[in-house]
């Protein structure tokens, strides 16, 4: 059994109608986040070592663009363009997390109260 | 930090043009296997524990569909739906891997060579 790569970094990249009470991650600029990681992989030198994918929905879609990272399964949520520099620093050059972004129990409470007050 | 799942399916679910030399998932039914999963996750009473997430390209195109599966970080190529239940019980229900399907050294030496041979 052979990985692929040793941090493979997810940016949910997924689009909902503009009406759509969820919102998404595209709205939210996740594909300008996907980029910038992209660029800092390839600054350095660690294409086809690590890897930002683009994802289908990660099912959090009311929190922010959302990112998650494996196989360390940290995940950020809220993640602005301006937090990659220090994401891609702290989690994918270091075993680290950016405790401000990842996600808590908390974080998961709150989404489902957000989409409970929608039933 | 808090995680979300307890296995993350990923299944690559990119699209290329039909005369593209790489080939792509969606080309070898991806969809119809994330869908099987999905499926299996549910009958299980897995939602919400489970998810079989699309993916953007995961780069290991000509080697028919491709699945990965974290925190494991196992890499299944060329699956055929024929393949899913197989897949789902040994490494979703149970913590092993389906040996037959699972990516080695080979596997990567092999997709490099397909690459070489175009350029």
């Amino acid at each position: 059994m052979q990985p692929r790569y040793i941090k493979h970094i997810f940016v949910c990249t997924n689009k909902r109608l503009a009406d759509s009470p969820k919102g998404d991650c595209t709205q939210c600029g996740s594909h300008d986040i996907r980029l910038k990681f992209v660029q800092l992989i390839n600054q350095h030198g660690l294409k086809g070592v690590i890897r930002a994918n683009k994802s289908g929905c990660l099912d959090a879609c009311e929190m922010g663009t959302t990112v998650v990272i494996y196989p360390d399964n940290i995940w950020y949520t809220r993640v602005a363009n301006d937090d990659v520099e220090e994401i891609f620093t702290t989690s994918i050059l270091n075993d680290e997390i950016v405790e401000r972004l990842a996600a808590t129990e908390q974080t998961w409470v709150e989404l489902r109260a957000i989409r409970n007050t929608r039933k």
